[in-house]
C-alpha cells in the first residue's frame, strides 16, 4: 500500500440508477451521503416514449406539432432543471431506435434524441450516456449521433458499451459495434465510451487491453458483478480488480457503481460498492521513476531530436544524464571491454575516445570502469557543441586533469593523430538509427584501431502495429499531410499493440565493409518487410518503433517492451502515424514495409501498411508515406 | 463507315522493337516509311546490365564510382542523342529487379533506373515504358518509381501491363499488380499504363471494361495476336477489334504494333499491322448527338444546378430546350393524360399549370398535346425568373394568345384562384430530387384538384459503385475536404461500374400524405442502404447516381444506363466522390448508405461506403461524408 495517496490519480465515483425519481434532489443527497461524487440518472420518464407513436395513439396534429417544434412537457422530465446539473450525468432514452426499418420510428427517434441532448446542453449537464448500441446495422445511429453532437461543447457524449456480449464472451462483438460507430463518425472527439464491466471476462488479455486504446471516459461496475467475500462484503474477483486498476492507471475514468434492487451481498450497505472502488483506486501500483519523469508527456507527440543539425540545450543534457540505468550499462560495457583487452597489472594505457561527449557523463563512466577494472586509460572527449564544451573544460579543470584530452570538433571531420582502442558513443535515438548514429560512427571509425571496439557494437530497429485513438486524434488535429508523415517520440499510455514488435534492420560498428572515407551514404540504406498475424478484429492507427542495442557482448540497452532495460527512461518509443485508420479483421495479416533512405543531404524513412485476408486477398493498401522525405527528414 | 473522318479521334501508331539498333536513325526512317508515327526502342544495350554486378566481375572501385556518380558510357546507349527524341519512346531496362531479396541488386537496380530516366528526361523523350511488373511483392518497385518520377515533367512514365496472365486468363492478375502499384503511389498522375493485348481475352466483359477506368495512355498490339484472314492478311478477331475500338473511342491512346521476327502472316508487309490499326481507328462507331453535345465535358466535374437559389441564364435554357427526346416524352405524357381525362368531342376545358415554365418549352408541349388529342386546354405558365418571364411575355404576345395565362411567382408561395387538372413541371436533377423537385411540388400541389394529375408522377434515385482514375484525380486535385464531399454532374467516359445501379428511394406526386401547407420538410427525408456483390477484384473511387422517372403511366424518362431514354441529353449522371479509394476484393460486398436530409434552410445528402468479406467480416468502413451538409447543400 502506498504511503502517501496521490490525489492526481483518484477517480470520481458515481451512482447509476435506471429508476426515475420524482425527487431527484433527495436521491442525490442520499447518494452523496453514501460517498458518491455524482449520480447517473435517466433524463426523461418512460412516458416520453409516446413521441414514437408506435401504437398510433397520438392524434396527427399533436404528433406533427411535436415533430415540428419538439418541446418537453415538464412531467416527462426526470432532470427538470439546471439545479443538479453539476452532480448528474444523464441517461438518454433507451427506447429510441435509430436503425429501425420503420422510417417514421427512425425519424421520431432522432428528433427525441436531439430533444434530450438539447435540453441536457441547455442545463449544462456534464455528461450524457447513449444506450448500448444495437446489433446489426447502425449506420443511421452513427449519422444521427454525429449530427447531434456537433452543437455540443461543454456536455460530454458517451456511448455505453458492455465489455462482453453474453452470446460470445471470448470475442469482441461490442467493441466491433463501437468501432463501426467511431469509424463512421471519423473518430469524432466529442464521442467517448462508458465501458460497462460484465461478470465474465475474456481470457485473452488482448481483448481487455484493446480498450486501453479507446476513449474510455467512464467505467460502470454493476453491483451484480461483485462477489461476496468470506465475511459477506461485496468484492471483485482478481481479474476484475486487475483490469479496473489498469483502466484507472491509464485512463483515469469516472467510476460508476450501481446498487442492487434486492440485496445480493449480505453485509453490503449503500456505500460498500463505491468504497470498494475507492479502495482499489488508492491501491494502484506505485509510479515508477520513469512515470514520474514522464508526467504530462503521456501520449504527447514530440518531434524527435536532431542533435546533428541542432545543438542540445543544457536542460536536455541535464535530464538525460539523470538516467539511472543507461550510464550503469555503459560503465559495465567499458569495464568488460577493458578486462577483455588488457591483462591484469599491465602498464598498457588503453585509449578511449568518447565521441559526442556532451557534458561528460560517458567520460565519467569510462573513468569509473578504469578504476574498477584497474586498467589504465587515456580518454579523448570529442564534442561539437560549443556550449557543452565549456562544461567539459570545467570538468577537466576541476576533476579529470591529464587523464582526459578535450577535442572541439565534429567527429565526421576530425583528423586524429593517434587511433583508439575503444570508441564510445551515445548517439542512439528511439528507433536506433534515427538520430544518425550510423552516419556519425561511419565518420568516427577511422579513429579506431583495426582491432578496436565500438560501444555500442550494434543496434536493431523494431516495429509493431499499434492502436490508439488518442494518438490518432493528436495527429489528426493538425489537419495536414506533414504531420501524418512525421514520426514522433511518445510516452505511450492509451495504446494497444496488435502484435509484438519485430526487428526491421540492424547496424553494426565498426563497419568493415566501407572505405575509410565512404564516397556516399548508400550503404546505410535499409529496407524491410515484416508481417504480423492478428487474432482478433482490431483497428490500427500507426506503428510503434523501438530499438535494442548491444553495447558490448552481453551488455545491452533496450526500449523494446519485451527486453526493456528496467528503469531506463532516456528514450520513449517512436510513433509513425498512418494517414487513415486501418481495419484489421480477425485472422488477417498486417504487413509493414519500411525504408531508411538517404541522399547527399538527408536521411529519411518511408513506410506503408497493407492488410491481407487469410486467403491472401488484398484488403487494404495504404499509399507509401513520406515520399522522398517530403514531410520529414533528418539533415546530414 | 463514316463519311467524313474525324481527325480528333485518330490515334498515333508506333512501332515497337526490343532489338537494339546501332543506327537508330535508319530504323526510324524505315518505320516511318512503313506508316508509323513513332518508334518504341530500348534506351540502353544489354551491356549496361553489368552495373548490377551479379557475377562480381566488376572491380570494387569501378562499381563504387558508378554508384556514387552514375554516368553512361555512350556505347551502352541505343538512344544516344536528343536527335530522335520527338520520334521515340524509350523502353527501360527489363533486367532491373527492384524487389530482389538481394539488397545490393535492389540498390543498383534503382540507380540504373534513375540513370536511364535522367538521361531520357535530359534528351526530352516523350515517353518511357517500365517493364511488366514482377509477380509477388512490389513495394520497393513502387517506392522507387514514385521517387524517380518526381523530377519528371515533360516525359511521360508508363508501366507495361499485359491484359491477361497466361496462368489465369479469366482473372485480372496483371491488373491487381498495377492496382497495387498505383495504390502505393497514391494515384500519382505522372504514372500511366501501356496496356499490352494478349491473344486470349477474358470472356467476362467486366475484366476488359475495368481498363476503361485506368490511365491507359498507350496500347500495344503485338503481331503475334493477329490472325490471318482468308486472303493471307493479318487481321484481329472480332473481340479484339471490339475492345480496341472501345479503347480508341474512350481513351484515344497511342497505338503500338510490333513486327514478327519471322513472318507469321503470309501476305503481311511491314506496314500491314499499322494500317490495320488505322483502319479500325477510322471505323469507330459514329458519334451520337449527345457525344457531340458533350465534347470537352467528358469526365469534367460540374457543380449541379441550383435553380431554386439561382436564376438560370438564357444560354442554359437554350441548350436544354434543344433536347430532342425530353419534350417529346412530356408531350406524350400530357397527350395521354388529356385522352384519359376528357372524352372525345367534350367541351370541357382542361386547366394545365406549368410550374417553372422557363422560356416556355413545356407550354408548347401542352399546346401540341392539346391539338393532337383534340382536347381543349387553358394553360397557366408560372415562372419565378424575371428574365425568363420576358421571353414568356413575348411568346404569349406573338404565338399563344388567350390560351395561356402568365403568372410571375414562386410556386411555393403563389395562391391561385382556381385549381388545375394537370400540373406539369420539369424540376428533376441528375439524381431526381437533387434540384429540390420534391419541395417545389409540395408547394405547388395545392394548385391541383383532388383528382388532378402530376407530370411527372414519380422519380427514383439510383446509385452504383464506380471506378475511375480520372474522376478520382480530378477530385483529388482540389486537395480539400469540400471537394471530396460534393456531388458533381459528369459526362462519364473513363469509368467502369462495379455493378449495375440499384434504386435508393422514390418521390411520388401529388403526395397525399402531407397537409396543404406542410409545417416542415421532414417527410422528404430519405435513407437507404444498398449492397452490391462484386465478382472480381476491383477498386472503387466513387458513386454514380442516376434517376428514372414516370411522367405519366408508361411514359418514362430515364438516365439510368439500363433504361436510358435514347438520345436524351439533358442530364449527365451525378458523381458522389469518396475520400479514399476502396479496395474491393473478389467475392466481397460493397454497401452504400445514403441519406437525403433537410433542415429549415437546406437539403443535403450524406453517404458512406463499407466493404464486407464473403464471411461478413468488415474490411473497410469509410467515415460518413458531408456531415450535416458541411461541404455541400442545396438551399431551400
Amino acid at each position: 500500500m502506498s504511503a502517501s495517496m496521490d490525489l492526481s490519480r483518484m477517480c470520481s465515483v458515481g451512482l447509476l440508477t435506471h429508476e426515475c425519481f420524482d425527487d431527484l434532489g433527495n436521491f442525490i443527497v442520499q447518494a452523496e451521503e453514501a460517498g458518491h461524487d455524482f449520480v447517473v440518472t435517466p433524463i426523461s420518464h418512460p412516458t416520453f416514449r409516446r413521441v414514437l407513436n408506435e401504437d398510433n395513439a397520438t392524434d396527427k396534429e399533436t404528433q406533427e406539432n411535436w415533430k415540428d417544434r419538439p418541446v418537453f412537457n415538464r412531467n416527462d422530465l426526470v432532470i427538470k432543471s439546471a439545479e443538479w446539473s453539476g452532480k448528474a450525468i444523464g441517461l438518454l432514452a433507451n427506447w429510441i431506435h435509430l436503425d429501425s426499418t420503420n422510417a417514421e420510428i427512425r425519424l421520431c427517434s432522432e428528433l427525441a434524441l436531439k430533444q434530450e441532448i438539447e435540453w441536457a446542453c441547455h442545463i449544462s449537464l456534464t455528461g450524457l450516456i447513449f444506450p448500448s448500441l444495437p446489433k446489426g446495422s447502425l449506420f443511421n445511429t452513427a449519422r444521427a449521433i454525429n449530427n447531434a453532437v456537433r452543437s455540443m461543447s461543454f456536455t460530454q457524449f458517451l456511448v455505453r458499451v458492455p465489455l462482453t456480449d453474453k452470446s460470445a464472451v471470448q470475442s469482441n462483438l461490442p467493441w466491433k459495434q463501437w468501432n463501426r460507430l467511431r469509424t463512421l463518425t471519423e473518430y469524432n472527439t466529442k464521442i467517448g465510451v462508458v465501458l460497462e464491466l460484465t461478470s465474465e471476462l475474456p481470457i485473452d488479455e488482448k481483448l481487455l487491453n484493446m480498450w486501453l486504446a479507446e476513449p474510455v471516459k467512464a467505467v460502470i461496475v454493476p453491483a451484480e458483478i461483485f462477489v461476496e467475500n468470506s465475511k459477506g462484503y461485496p468484492v471483485l474477483t482478481k481479474p476484475h480488480q486487475k483490469f479496473i486498476k489498469k483502466l484507472m492507471d491509464k485512463m483515469k475514468p469516472d467510476m460508476i457503481v450501481t446498487l442492487p434492487n434486492t440485496p445480493i451481498h449480505k453485509l453490503a450497505t449503500p456505500s460498500s460498492y463505491s468504497e470498494y472502488i475507492s479502495f482499489l483506486n488508492r491501491n494502484l501500483p506505485e509510479l515508477q521513476d520513469v512515470d514520474k519523469f514522464a508526467t504530462g508527456y503521456q501520449d504527447y507527440l514530440q518531434a524527435p531530436l536532431q542533435p546533428l543539425m541542432d545543438n542540445l540545450e543544457n536542460q536536455t543534457y541535464e535530464v538525460f544524464e539523470k538516467d539511472p540505468i543507461k550510464y550503469q550499462q555503459y560503465e559495465k560495457a567499458v569495464y568488460k571491454a577493458l578486462m577483455d583487452r588488457v591483462e591484469h597489472n599491465s602498464d598498457i594505457v588503453t585509449t578511449i575516445m568518447v565521441v559526442g561527449a556532451g557534458r561528460g557523463p560517458l567520460v565519467n563512466c569510462c573513468l569509473r570502469a578504469s578504476e574498477k577494472s584497474e586498467r589504465k586509460v587515456h580518454i579523448y572527449a570529442l564534442e561539437k557543441n560549443q556550449n557543452a564544451f565549456v562544461t567539459l573544460q570545467n570538468a577537466k579543470a576541476d576533476v579529470w586533469g591529464d587523464k582526459v584530452t578535450l577535442v572541439f570538433a565534429d567527429m565526421r571531420k576530425w583528423k586524429p593523430a593517434t587511433q583508439c582502442d575503444i570508441l564510445v558513443s551515445e548517439l542512439l535515438g528511439s528507433f536506433g538509427d534515427n538520430e544518425l548514429s550510423p552516419e556519425c560512427l561511419d565518420g568516427a571509425q577511422k579513429f579506431l584501431k583495426e582491432d578496436g571496439i565500438s560501444i555500442p557494437a550494434n543496434y536493431t530497429a523494431y516495429a509493431s502495429p499499434l492502436a490508439s485513438t488518442r494518438l490518432n486524434n493528436n495527429v489528426a488535429a493538425y489537419k495536414d499531410l506533414e504531420h501524418y508523415e512525421t514520426p514522433y517520440v511518445v510516452m505511450f499510455q492509451q495504446v494497444c499493440e496488435l502484435a509484438a514488435p519485430k526487428p526491421l534492420w540492424e547496424f553494426s560498428h565498426p563497419n568493415k565493409q566501407i572505405d575509410v572515407e565512404p564516397m556516399n551514404n548508400l550503404h546505410n540504406v535499409r529496407y524491410s518487410q515484416v508481417s504480423f498475424d492478428v487474432e482478433h478484429d482490431m483497428v490500427m492507427n500507426g506503428i510503434a518503433g523501438y530499438f535494442e542495442s548491444v553495447l558490448y557482448k552481453d551488455v545491452m540497452i533496450s526500449i523494446r517492451p519485451e527486453t526493456h532495460s528496467p528503469g531506463m527512461f532516456s528514450w520513449f518509443p517512436i510513433f509513425f502515424p498512418i494517414r487513415t485508420p486501418v481495419q484489421v479483421p480477425q485472422g488477417s495479416t498486417v504487413t509493414m514495409d519500411f525504408w531508411r533512405l538517404t541522399d547527399a543531404k538527408k536521411v529519411w524513412y518511408e513506410w506503408t501498411v497493407s492488410v491481407y485476408g487469410s486467403g491472401g486477398q488484398e484488403m487494404t493498401v495504404l499509399p507509401i508515406h513520406n515520399v522522398q522525405g517530403r514531410s520529414y527528414y533528418v539533415g546530414l
